[in-house]
């Protein structure tokens, strides 16, 4: 039995995705554009499509010359409505790939509901060299396209859809939290709305809804999420867009355990449900120190080897100049290329070049023979410790060994790149794989260096994450040493989302806010009705922030975070579809008592 | 079978809203607030809370001193954690109300998670004095109070999730549209947001998705919805946000009739599923002609009668001098009271006083008897004209008719306000009834005046509402004649959406901007890119938007819609717990580009 048809409209009996051989003989309506168009001369051959499929319209002058005629006018992407009649193509016309491949419809009659005028780009067929300004102005032709943007769409819609069921069925509420909020001078930059009622004074656009959600706890929510819009005005940096949206969630009495589970839990039947993919649980975990030392980076992708080995110790009283005396902050790294002593010196000074990019001085190498180290630096190796270098990166016959030694950001940065370079080209990264990882124990602060050459002592996440603790007796007088009750998901190298246990006592936070610098007036202003808040009976919470946009980018396999949002921005943060940001009058600026200030 | 406990964590085995009697003898964790404490010297009595229940704990020093004792310190609303002993108690103080009225805990151990200092007001028991100032800067106490506010986000949360349900049955697709868009200077005003990248240029947040979810109809979505945060910086009246939460849709290939059917269905699936209410279907519909006519308002309150009779011809030789020579844009009407011959003459006057206020020079009256009228203006009226009157009202023996006789916006208005105070005062509105209205065929445009004095034409919804296409040959020259295609839903006097088919048609969306007197450089400027978009072979489609504030107000039968939104603003939209909208820095201005100007 046929389902309920809940496409019908009062203008359609069906829409083109219904169509197939089981409406052989029946007379329909259907909407939809001129796809491609095919005029033989004696037979004109439409296929109209809509957002669930396509189909095969004929217009045969013996059967009715008056549509034959007035079919000849139609341009591609007009919006037809067409009355016909199912019947089955003949068997040398069959194409098993569609749904309505069996079938094509007889035009009876049809309305041109819109005819199109000429496209910017065509819509069907290829045409990939468009300029990328061009797609961006004319995006909803783009997304009528149907093939890439359309279909994220679709998974976001559905990806969104599985994570609020997930949510609701344990009880959490979807909960909407402000968007015309206060700025708080934290980390990157709040967008400012000036208030016309209130002169001179200004609402921000929320970067999360980082204190909200904890005021929620407070609330007795108990349990939170919501689907969240924020904004960050920034410079963009390769993949950012200034508003993006996350799945923000909270969760009262609970540790990092707790929330680690939900996670896993969540991601897990998403991958199922959406792509029929099992991931493997439990998700691996590294410490951060860990994932600095062995990857150089904080978002290490677990889809292939290629880790860091350290070999100060074992090189520290090398005849290599460059290995020799060791400063603070130096370091020596090495990574193992297993099978890799067939590549060319060509091969391997495009690595050095690279590496130079990021400040590397060289990235130095040998290969590995059964009876020891050959070419590249083995010259300056002892036995001794050419022995030692081999046990620490068990290095076998035939593999090549690559080193770099220097300041350890330059060291661990440099070949953090390598790592993902070599991956690429000699091809390690399986097909289809989907590694996650937690990254754990982050420090709770770090030290920057200020515009003033100074340095100072700065969140590593937020001034809101909880210490370890069994860290806490450290806050005082070794901050920076302090480990965190934080946590980032990593998916194949992309940091999806980051959370914590949140500090649920007001003496911590208030030393918090203190080792930071911030001024007891600052906090008064920015923080002091929060501080206030915790102080009637708080309890343990914590949560995470996933960014959407991203998941859904990697689980489309998109290459950017554009092709999964309907309308994205530029890089420089325009909308070139509609011209935004645009000036606006004096009139508009003076109602809010503002002057441009060039 | 006991369903799997996706409320435990690692700091609780239950919530405090599990627990009963089948837990009996069972050892527990639970988690919660101080809500009372008793103590009665040998024992100590706590109800502890959670957002899903409360159940008692007794600490008796026979039993375990030490808790007792512990449990002296404990203050209102801190947070616990407690282990016990699920046991029964004594008959006599069984509270059958409560899920957990059998039992209570037996505190084998507890921690005191966050001791909470003294209360800005009682959570417990009435406290209803506190001044609704106090209850916004600790909103986060109020939500947790657990009564009102957080009833109606469970119910919010409900109602959007089964919108969503319905919704995506259907095939719509929930598409998210920015937020920072650009400002196009149409009805009420933008807020907007100054660009840090490109200096003294603006965004401008979205009075609705409008031009977004029209070109998402452009761009082959087909059925389109978004949960939509919308923004307008009006002064603000009785009961509006700056931001505000809108069901925002578009379907196409549909006329006004497949709007109204989805719209209908949907509202009888979600009070039938929320309050298991069946509301009658199909839902009344109305012209706005006879809305204004007949209830002086396009926003009727259909739960009562008392609609309005016209009764200028009637009367038009009264020998009354104020219905004397009605001048243009005067008219009279009257308002028949069942039974009301008994009102008093007190309250007629109250009626009479409270008219004024609306600008009515006398609201004037009459009662019927069975041999003729009486008292007030009854001997005015020739025998014909109250043969006459009688007859249009259908005046019967014991009824009071109401008159007044004024330019027609003011008599609209004034018996519209006498309306609903006769409605309440004599208690004509039943409990508990659900009247839903559709309010259709609007003028396309209507005449306002502008500050200066002069009349222009405005469109009465929004410019790109199509006209009705049996007026389309009125636009050029009758533009005011026009009717549109346009639809309010009303329930129970409240409009809670509206929407309409959209022009689809470059022609007529340039005809309607041209008698709006917009500007062909302002045309472009604005809506340019989206005039060139409708070439594309626009499918014919229409929308709506529900204002969900005020349809889960209703819902809820909150006094506001403050009250079904975590963090409302004030009615000077200010964030009262926050403190926003506040000050900024010289240093972020000047970052904008910008100077305060007073």
């Amino acid at each position: 039995m046929k389902e309920e048809n809940v496409l019908a409209t009062t203008m359609r009996s069906y829409s083109c995705g219904d169509l197939d051989i089981t409406y052989l003989g029946e007379e329909i309506v259907i909407c939809g554009w001129v796809y491609r168009k095919r005029d033989l001369g004696h037979l004109i051959f439409i296929n109209l499509r809509d957002r669930y499929g396509s189909v095969q319209l004929i217009f045969d002058p013996q059967v009715n010359p008056s549509m034959h005629s007035a079919a000849q006018t139609i341009t591609p992407e007009s919006s037809l409505r067409v009355m016909g009649k199912v019947r089955a193509r003949k068997s040398e016309a069959v194409n098993i790939k569609m749904k309505s491949g069996e079938i094509e419809i007889e035009v009876l009659n049809f309305d041109i509901l819109s005819l199109s005028k000429p496209l910017p780009f065509l819509l069907s067929g290829e045409d990939e060299d468009v300029n990328q300004n061009v797609r961006m102005t004319y995006r909803y032709l783009e997304i009528r396209r149907g093939r890439g943007i359309l279909h994220n769409l679709l998974v976001r819609h559905a990806v969104i859809r599985r994570i609020r069921k997930y949510l609701d069925d344990r009880h959490f509420l979807e909960i909407e939290t402000p968007i015309l909020t206060k700025s708080t001078p934290e980390g990157a930059r709040d967008y400012l709305v000036p208030s016309r009622i209130h002169k001179s004074l200004f609402y921000a656009l929320p970067q999360s809804p980082q204190l909200f959600k904890q005021l929620l706890m407070i609330s007795g929510i108990d349990r939170y999420y919501q689907i969240a819009k924020c904004f960050r005005d920034e410079d963009l940096r390769a993949d950012r867009q200034p508003e993006f949206t996350q799945l923000d969630l909270e969760m009262s009495y609970v540790d990092r355990e707790d929330i680690l589970q939900l996670v896993e839990g969540m991601v897990e039947d998403l991958f199922s449900v959406i792509l029929d993919i099992k991931v493997e649980r439990p998700f691996l975990r590294m410490n951060y120190k860990d994932a600095i030392e062995q990857y150089g980076t904080d978002k290490p992708d677990m889809r292939f080897d290629l880790q860091f080995f350290r070999l100060d110790t074992a090189l520290c009283r090398s005849k290599f100049s460059i290995f020799q005396g060791l400063e603070h902050e130096m370091c020596i790294k090495g990574i193992k290329i297993v099978g890799g002593g067939h590549l060319s010196r060509k091969f391997l000074e495009e690595c050095n070049q690279r590496a130079a990019h990021l400040g590397l001085r060289h990235l130095f190498w040998v290969k590995v023979l059964a009876d020891g180290f050959t070419q590249g630096i083995s010259k300056f190796f002892s036995v001794e410790e050419e022995r030692i270098v081999r046990m620490i990166m068990d290095a076998q016959n035939g593999d090549l060994l690559l080193f770099a030694a220097q300041e350890e950001k330059i060291v661990n940065r440099s070949l953090n790149y390598i790592r993902h370079f070599l991956a690429e080209k000699l091809q390690l990264i399986a097909h289809n794989l989907w590694k996650f990882v937690w990254i754990l124990d982050f420090p709770l602060f770090e030290e920057v260096e200020e515009k003033n050459g100074k340095r100072k002592i700065s969140s590593m996440h937020h001034p809101f994450t909880a210490p370890l603790k069994e860290d806490e007796i450290f806050l005082e007088h070794h901050p920076l040493q302090v480990r965190s009750a934080a946590y980032d998901i990593v998916l194949n190298g992309h940091e999806i989302g980051g959370g914590s246990i949140r500090v649920n006592n007001r003496t911590i936070q208030d030393k918090i806010f203190s080792l930071l610098n911030f001024s007891p007036e600052r906090i008064d202003q920015n923080f002091g009705f929060f501080s206030h808040a915790l102080e009637f009976g708080t309890p343990p919470h914590g949560g995470i922030a996933v960014g959407l946009d991203r998941l859904i980018m990697l689980m489309t396999q998109s290459s950017s975070i554009r092709d999964v949002i309907a309308f994205p921005k530029t890089q420089s943060a325009v909308d070139l579809m509609m011209s935004a940001p645009s000036s606006v009058s004096i009139e508009q600026l003076s109602e809010l008592g503002l002057k441009i200030d060039n």
